[in-house]
């Protein structure tokens, strides 16, 4: 273990990165069983991809709704296929009253307040938006309908982890319909290429992205596309899912529109999502032994200043570190300064590489007097002096180099642990060893794939190529195939 | 009924409101009793007001976070008096699995799910996060500790109305914990001020603050402070509180720090909130018979401009029109174009004065050829000609006359409708005419607040000035009172 309390990655992955969570005050566990709390630096990254995620949303047109926490237990059934996949693990209300215990020290369940129909917490929103969209469309007019909702979700889970897995979660969940298939489907993959856009620019994750099998789509989609990331131990991590929903739930809901003709039709939908299971993907890209890397774009803190003095030149040095506070903010957006005078600089260093702040400038006396201040970048923990006078266009070039090279390294992470496979064996032994993604064909069948991830834990992640100039043989039953897939071990 | 299907306010002021909500689409009832759906329009102006109030939020020094939605049944209970004030009406957990019926045709609650301890959907935070608290805070050097979180409530409502009391809502809920008492008490008025500062500078609307009675407390706080605001029709809408929680929650939480001499101390705690009730109350302030008035510092469209044109001069009107955009844009933001085609010019005047757009500008074949254009107040709806190279300073001027006006209104509304009463019978009179608030001395006790509910169906709203110099008689008992009260009909 680290000076930082951070168990290396090498040692043990997992506890690798709850160490992070943890040093990094990112979120804890609460006293409720798989829900956390999100600490205020955690929160705070979470506002700024809220912030830059929302801003793409409403430039594809949609507009934000607020819907229901509850849903009817009967709306879940609705679907055939979509109860499968979501009425099984989630939480249940049975009651709206509590009494006072008999011996007057505790409250219990009123019996009396039993709700005729239970009310199931959301673990998405289909059923209980759908519902409401049957009233909102009557006529080709209202089509394009596309909403979208930033929420809490909760999905009962057994095993759980911070951001990665947790009963309760934050997202956002976007809704459209559409007047043709074509339309429709367009839109899928416009947010889909949306969540890999946000990824490179914002989180500096490059990413692999199509259409999932049959066996991973979401319970009530025709087709589902996902944005597959991958994590420094070789696994994949879904960061993102675009649904093709046909016409699947507008047929149960009931939602029609007249077309010009006045003939009755039923419209095509989407769904899309992501959620705070993105900030695990992002711990997991960038950091390193030393604590969480944020890339600047989402960094809450992008610049901290230590200054560095002891009781006789402390008021200089603080003077000249306001002078350089306000010269670096002339230009660059959420700079601190770390005043605390109870803590060493030393903590204070190890602190700030623990929380990821992009760059760190320090200066002392000797800066002070040079009229110069030195800059740290935590992604290479490089260190050079420059000149006051230069300094918010140096800050301002280093974070676009820290940005630049963090969704590079990711990039290159990706490719290198790509392997193009030729055969089960070589298949086998890249899981087995925990070589990263295989490229490989695959015939689609259910059989096939439930064999593979019987035997190698991995799993399809997402379609690579496909089309007639592609062929090959079935990684597993060496039945033609004209579809090349990724698959991984996935978190 | 007005044309746009606004009941009168003199006719049913109750149905004017609900007509306004449907009319300029805010929100709808949806499938889940009591519980609303927030549409794009409605949820656009929580935006506004959630970038408004986050901001100064933020300013105040706390930070966001996020806490589980669940709160143990046990955690209720802690508090002797808050568990009397909220769990006797919530939304109660107590299974977390579905299974599918025996005919298959539905799902129903698998008893084998059924929870050790049910949980709770939160009606207010408190208990969940000072938990937590008691692990975050040990040092005097933890201290202040300022959160705030931005999240859905549950509390199980018989009645219901749209945005002034539904069974969900959304809400900002900010916790602090401090050193002393005396610095606690501070952080209550300065949320409270930030409250009535929000209220004026954003939603124009002048209100009363002050203590409220014992009996209008919070469940929990040795002292609740509130926000009233006046509707049109007389009646008092607490528009947000604001909670000196004393040690009350610190002691059975046992949050506890370690002060300068490593004595351990309870902390002193404050809550505060407001939530989407504000935009019920910023709806019955200021729109009138023709639907909704917004004012532009929260209008999710500042301006919209709606061109006139045949199939004629249709290229060149819309040429113009676009030319106008451009020029106010430049200063304004929040410029809208009403280009819809299939509907007449009249139709979309009447939908956006519904929606309470502050200013309609207005381009024909006449604007064209002059130079100019027609701008017309929502509030108003006055209109008059501008020329076209003065447009964007114009409309600058006008949205501030607007917002400066409608807060002037507002304040006149509720100074004009408070009256000072001399005795009893005058304030019974005032409360069976509706003519609005009333000043009274009360003595402070709670048979007199009691007799005077059950008479008059006024309650005290808060304190509205104390001290030596003040003294009269108590209203109701005529015993000797240094407190004059604000008494009102409340929402």
């Amino acid at each position: 273990m680290s000076d930082k309390g951070i168990t290396p990655r090498e040692k043990n992955y997992s506890q690798w990165y709850l160490d992070i969570i943890e040093r990094a005050e990112l979120a804890e566990n609460s006293s409720v069983r798989g829900c956390m709390v999100i600490k205020p630096y955690g929160y705070a990254i979470w506002e700024k991809i809220q912030e830059g995620l929302d801003r793409m949303i409403k430039e594809s047109g949609a507009k934000n709704v607020y819907f229901p926490l509850f849903i009817p237990k009967s709306f879940l059934s609705k679907e055939a296929s979509h109860i499968k996949g979501f009425a099984k693990e989630c939480a249940v209300v049975t009651h709206h009253r509590l009494r006072d215990t008999e011996d007057g020290k505790g409250v219990e369940v009123d019996p009396e307040s039993k709700l005729e129909e239970e009310l199931i917490i959301r673990p998405t929103s289909e059923t209980i938006m759908y519902d409401t969209f049957s009233r909102w469309i009557t006529s080709w007019r209202d089509l394009p309908l596309k909403i979208n909702q930033w929420a809490n979700i909760v999905r009962w889970e057994k095993r759980t982890r911070p951001f990665l897995r947790t009963t309760e979660f934050l997202w956002q969940e976007g809704h459209t319909v559409h007047l043709t298939h074509k339309e429709s489907k367009e839109e899928v993959l416009d947010r889909l290429n949306m969540y890999v856009e946000f990824g490179r620019q914002y989180l500096a994750m490059d990413m692999y992205f199509g259409k999932k099998s049959d066996s991973e789509k979401f319970a009530g989609a025709v087709d589902t596309y996902g944005v597959e990331a991958m994590m420094q131990d070789g696994k994949a991590l879904q960061f993102g899912t675009s649904h093709d929903l046909g016409q699947n739930f507008s047929k149960v809901f009931h939602i029609q529109y007249a077309d010009k003709k006045g003939e009755l039709k039923y419209p095509w939908q989407t769904s899309w999502g992501v959620s705070t299971r993105m900030i695990g993907a992002l711990v997991m890209t960038h950091s390193d032994d030393d604590g969480l890397v944020l890339p600047p774009s989402i960094a809450p803190i992008k610049v901290v200043i230590v200054p560095i003095f002891k009781d006789s030149n402390r008021e200089k040095v603080l003077r000249y570190t306001k002078d350089v506070y306000k010269e670096v903010s002339k230009k660059v957006e959420d700079v601190e300064i770390d005043e605390r005078d109870f803590v060493s600089v030393g903590f204070k260093f190890n602190e700030w590489e623990k929380k990821g702040v992009p760059i760190r400038i320090e200066i002392g006396e000797k800066e002070m007097n040079e009229g110069s201040l030195v800059v740290v970048r935590r992604d290479t923990l490089e260190r050079k002096s420059i000149k006051f006078g230069n300094a918010s266009d140096e800050v301002i070039s280093l974070l676009e180099q820290i940005q630049n090279s963090l969704y590079e390294k990711s990039k290159e992470l990706l490719v290198s642990k790509t392997h193009r496979v030729k055969n089960y064996e070589e298949f086998k032994e890249l899981f087995e060893k925990n070589k990263g993604f295989a490229l490989a064909y695959w015939c689609g069948s259910e059989e096939c794939e439930e064999n593979i991830k019987y035997e190698t834990k991995a799993t399809t992640r997402c379609l690579h190529r496909e089309g007639k100039s592609i062929s090959g043989e079935c990684i597993y039953c060496k039945n033609k195939s004209t579809e090349e897939w990724i698959f991984g071990k996935s978190y």
